[in-house]
């Protein structure tokens, strides 16, 4: 058999362990498909007491996170430590450099510098992989570098962060509100004590910019996502949604348009939405991720699993070490970087859709007249009307609304002739309907 | 750019003209992504002049298919013109032998023959791929040899025919019988003239096989799937499995288990099961097709899309292409022939499951009786029991039960019991229920 391929791991969290384990527990077989062994070299992380539940005596331990890049005993380094540059990213820098590969599962590094990293591995000749960046254990980066490779991508969506999702469906199927939720997944360890990155939708955004981008061939432009979390959501949406055949996700889209004069622009969004009972994202719940590719020729392919873990993203990051194993690494975005293209952000005002609209307001006559008016005057059509009879907690009443298929802009135009009438009690949510 | 990938086509029906569409279409997305071109160089079918809606003017046209296998213009012969044996068979071996590699859609030869053609390739050092041959469109031979590649693979399954499941989830939806909907599916053109392979289960046997010798990394076996259609599959029952809380699907699923002896042993089989509402096949409808990949670290993976069409397939057709241009072909079976491991056939009857059991009998007094005591003589355990109410035309009477966790040889003994009583309108029919 081949020479081993000899790898060092940066950071031994949970997914550090996982990979350990996993590397441990299925080498015989990890040697036969990558037609050579995959070695452990090194181990560097912060602490080297900490119990991890694996024995780290067999590796080289490494104090100096860095020394890796230069250690001529390593192949490639997976880099595990995480954030958006800091250490992780010196040490992607300095690997690559030092003419190591990396694979790592870093979405906000990938995010923010995949491209630098990308070019300075197609320079350097190494491989560059991130297969756990996304979606943890399920291979959709793969599916879009390859499986969907033969296909103009119409549109790439999906259920991107396994918190959100885990929070709206139990809200779902409890009836809970969003603060309670929240509460119940942080003590369950489904949300992180400080949950901004995932309920924002930062962390969905991350993975989106990085799926866009191969999607499109498009240089990544994680800044273009256009981001809204899911606190904003009450119990009521919910309940009104599934009155109307609809569930709630947080779904991160991007797709790629001609705008008026021609040109591609590309939408990239993360924002909760109506989804419709019969499609297949409705039914993924709890943590699970999902994403959707549309082809011009393969149709509506779905990829669905563990979106994170230590187990499924470990067995991410050895499918991209597997792929380096036989020499099929490939470029990191699947085009070299220098033949990625600028695409212009699209501006979204132009996109139709049916939109599901939420008001809170003060129990009094007249309100009603007002936003209907204001939807008329904004060109905006409705479908259908809910308001509920009995006045919420602080003699609030809730308005729902589905407004017909229609432009982006004029919805916004009608919040904003709404945006300073005293009538209501929160400012309104307004949410697409998934098509 | 490189050298042009030249490739011929043999076979120009649905998917034929879709290869043709797709790389004219993609042209230059394709010739980034694989880093080179794709060009077809020849075509050969059987018929020059029918009407196929491409243009095979710049083509070279080859009357005579083997001719293929020695032209020096040629780089990939795609075989698509289907048949386990005979002239695709003799075309696939003939390229091979001519230093060509293959891409085939054909499922039948590869479940047939796909090993010989395999080592032949290995041999040769060309490329044999098989995508398209396995779920149309879906990535699932890619997902399942790199996407899992770290895994140990407890299970494979899925729905992977597209007419039995379109057919499944249309008697679902309408309550008409089996037959109705098969002439309604085929006069849609969901299901062949001679709709055989597809309701008897032999084309998801076929893909079971594919599937199981990659997951397992074991020698194909297409004589070891254990196979049963969906014809005896009645209104009724769907109507049953409905009021408990199940949907009727065609299952394809292998798996590997120990023995007594402690010796590997292959579980491959397509039936018919009842499958919890709540699973993600439950909602797969229609003609498409899914698979589910069990891995011991990834955690269950799903892959969706259409699982057969000119498009779909065509895409997966050239995803083949693409992984070739790109010099990334690999082992077929993902890992070399001669390693993969011969694996006895599980026998199955120690295996357990709740198992659905309609019965069908006259309505007469003393049947329940029988029917409960060859349950009980068995060891067969029964959850719950319905028995219509209303007689059936033809006076039977429907009793359907569940019964608990069990062996399936309790089950199979049971039903033998049974066998040669006059009380029963028609053979019983057992199920599992998909856990």
């Amino acid at each position: 058999m081949a020479e081993p391929l000899r790898i060092a791991l940066a950071g031994l969290g949970t997914v550090g362990a996982g990979v350990i384990r996993l590397i441990e527990t299925n080498a015989a077989l990890i040697a036969a498909r990558a037609g050579r062994p995959i070695e452990i070299a090194a181990v560097s992380a912060r602490s080297r007491s900490r119990e991890r539940g694996v024995d780290l005596s067999r590796f080289a331990w490494v104090d100096d996170m860095s020394a890796l890049a230069t250690r001529d005993d390593i192949d490639v380094v997976v880099e595990l430590v995480g954030g958006e540059d800091g250490p992780a990213l010196a040490l992607a820098r300095a690997a690559i450099a030092g003419g190591k590969g990396v694979v790592t599962a870093n979405k906000a590094m990938i995010a923010h510098h995949g491209l630098e990293l990308a070019e300075a591995a197609e320079t350097a000749g190494v491989a560059l992989r991130f297969e756990a960046a996304v979606a943890g254990g399920i291979p959709v980066i793969k599916g879009l570098r390859e499986g969907t490779a033969a296909n103009a991508i119409e549109r790439v969506y999906g259920i991107l962060n396994g918190t959100s999702n885990y929070i709206l469906s139990t809200m779902e199927a409890t009836g809970a509100d969003f603060a309670q939720t929240l509460a119940e997944a942080q003590r369950l360890g489904y949300a992180e004590a400080d949950p901004t990155f995932d309920i924002e939708g930062v962390d969905a955004a991350h993975k989106l910019a990085i799926l866009a981008s191969i999607a499109f061939g498009t240089r990544l432009d994680f800044a273009g996502v256009d981001c809204e979390g899911i606190a904003r959501v009450r119990a009521a949406d919910i309940a009104q949604a599934d009155r109307l055949g609809y569930v709630i996700r947080l779904v991160g889209l991007a797709d790629c348009e001609e705008s008026d004069t021609g040109e591609a622009r590309l939408l990239q969004r993360v924002k909760p939405c109506l989804v419709p009972r019969g499609h297949p994202l409705a039914h993924v719940t709890g943590p699970t991720n999902a994403v959707v590719a549309e082809g011009n020729f393969s149709g509506r392919l779905l990829f669905q699993g563990a979106g994170a873990g230590g187990g499924p993203t470990a067995s991410a990051v050895v499918a991209d070490l597997i792929d380096i194993a036989r020499g099929e690494a490939g470029a990191p975005f699947s085009v070299p970087v220098a033949d990625l293209v600028p695409i212009g952000r699209a501006e979204g005002g132009e996109r139709t859709a049916r939109t599901y609209l939420r008001f809170t307001v003060a129990d009094r006559p007249g309100v009603l007249a007002e936003m209907t008016a204001a939807m008329r005057d904004a060109g905006v059509s409705i479908e259908s009307m809910i308001q509920e009879g009995r006045p919420e907690e602080g003699g609030e009443v809730l308005v729902a609304m589905v407004a017909h298929e229609g432009p982006e802009r004029c919805i916004r135009h009608a919040l904003s002739l709404l945006a300073d009438s005293p009538s209501f009690t929160d400012r309104p949510l307004a949410m697409q309907i998934l098509a």
